[in-house]
């Protein structure tokens, strides 16, 4: 099987206007098939605030109402999707910049039954991705970009988060393709110790994850990234690697790439 | 030759939520290939007001400094593609939205040497429109949605009209296709008089379209729009018609679509 990288890349770096083209120009470089699955980053926020509208949290997760949405499907699946796309037809990356909509490649359900109400909210419903569709884009050279919009195949958009897109497609695409799933962020990896960012582990095994958690190790925002990532490998992608963005240029250049490893 | 029907919508149809609907049903069904373009409408002028940005013109033209291209690309290529695809999905159609960076399906250069700097303002680069990219998503049962957005393959969006992206559609794919290029708006057709809404043109040819201008039967904004519609039959495309939104239905189901219709 060919090989195929899914990456997904957080607000951290598409805010950053020479990061991000550090990070265009490593991935445009990748000699293999390629996916990118871009996350918000603080534009929305901004941009809802000039237009009155107060974020809302509730445990640590935006309510998207219809505003929101609205701003959203802008920034993300507009704004934000078609600078990448831009950045990498310049870096010679046939890029093609998608929401879930497009090509109806990301069928959901808005969230229904939790306590809270998410809004617009969706969850993926993974076995109805068209892989072949995917497929098609990517054996003929174009380089499908994400935008973190589902829809729910009744004329509504739905804000989906980035990593679990990026997990859904490699879930989809893992019987096709040998697929190598990495979530790029700000940090060299996962952290051993939360006091020194400079050592990491550099695997991390599904059996040793649970202990990782119960003793404190892994904590806070890392949880909810590790949980879909071991989600991805329970459901059949073979790994996962979480590193530094930077650690892309390794990638394009076939060095080692750093960061941690994540596997059955 | 297959047929092949490339429609273009303005923002009046956009902006009103039961016609974009009913216009998007009709859509659907037309049972030919197809691509549609849309304009913009009434949403990013309002944006650009709520945001403190007033939009400038000369000549009746928009100016696009980089504030109102982002509101271009976030409302155009984001919002209003985005609606009008899950739109379209929720009627089985299967489209992709795109703007012209995206498969770098538009390849276009900042206007220059004009008296007027129009700002990032995009002129089509037609001979490098990829047609083998477009006939690849048609054959697939895959319809293109493009947003009134194009780039200069160095990384830099841009703002084009979107009648003369569906001229340069329409010549690009000419050789491929047997092309109507349809523009749909608020009228019946071309009026043979202002003054009567009821009374348009059936057809008008090449030859004659010179001196309906000379002699004010067509003025103001019908000029811009049939320009681009003798320009495409110039380049070669068979006729263009001009008509109604509503016309549409007439088309998915077979019957005489009205309007008036233009060849050489």
């Amino acid at each position: 099987m060919q090989k195929l990288l899914i990456v997904k890349i957080g607000g951290n770096i598409i805010d950053n206007e020479a990061e991000l083209s550090g990070f265009l120009e490593s991935f445009a470089h990748i000699a293999h098939r390629k996916i990118l699955v871009h996350g918000g980053g603080k534009t929305a926020s901004a941009l809802s605030k000039q237009l009155g509208i107060e974020p809302e949290m509730v445990n640590g997760r935006r309510i998207t109402d219809a505003e929101t949405l609205k701003i959203v499907t802008m920034v993300y699946g507009g704004l934000i999707n078609k600078i990448i796309v831009a950045g990498l037809q310049a870096f010679g990356c046939n890029a093609i910049g998608l929401t879930g909509a497009d090509a109806n490649i990301l069928p959901a359900h808005k969230r229904e039954g939790s306590d809270i109400d998410y809004g617009f909210v969706g969850d993926i419903e993974n076995d109805k991705i068209p892989s072949g569709t995917l497929a098609l884009l990517i054996e003929n050279k174009i380089v499908p970009v994400f935008a973190p919009v589902t829809h729910d195949q009744k004329g509504q958009l739905l804000n989906t988060n980035a990593d679990t897109i990026a997990k859904a497609l490699a879930v989809a695409l893992k019987d096709f393709y040998d697929v190598e799933l990495i979530y790029c962020f700000e940090k060299q990896g996962v952290l051993k110790n939360k006091e020194n960012e400079n050592i990491i582990f550099e695997t991390i095994r599904s059996s040793e994850y649970a202990a990782l958690k119960n003793d404190g190790t892994i904590t806070d925002g890392m949880i909810p990234k590790l949980d879909n990532a071991f989600d991805a490998i329970t459901m059949g992608v073979k790994s996962v690697r979480i590193m530094h963005a930077h650690g892309l240029a390794g990638i394009s250049f076939n060095h080692k790439p750093g960061g941690t490893l994540l596997y059955d």
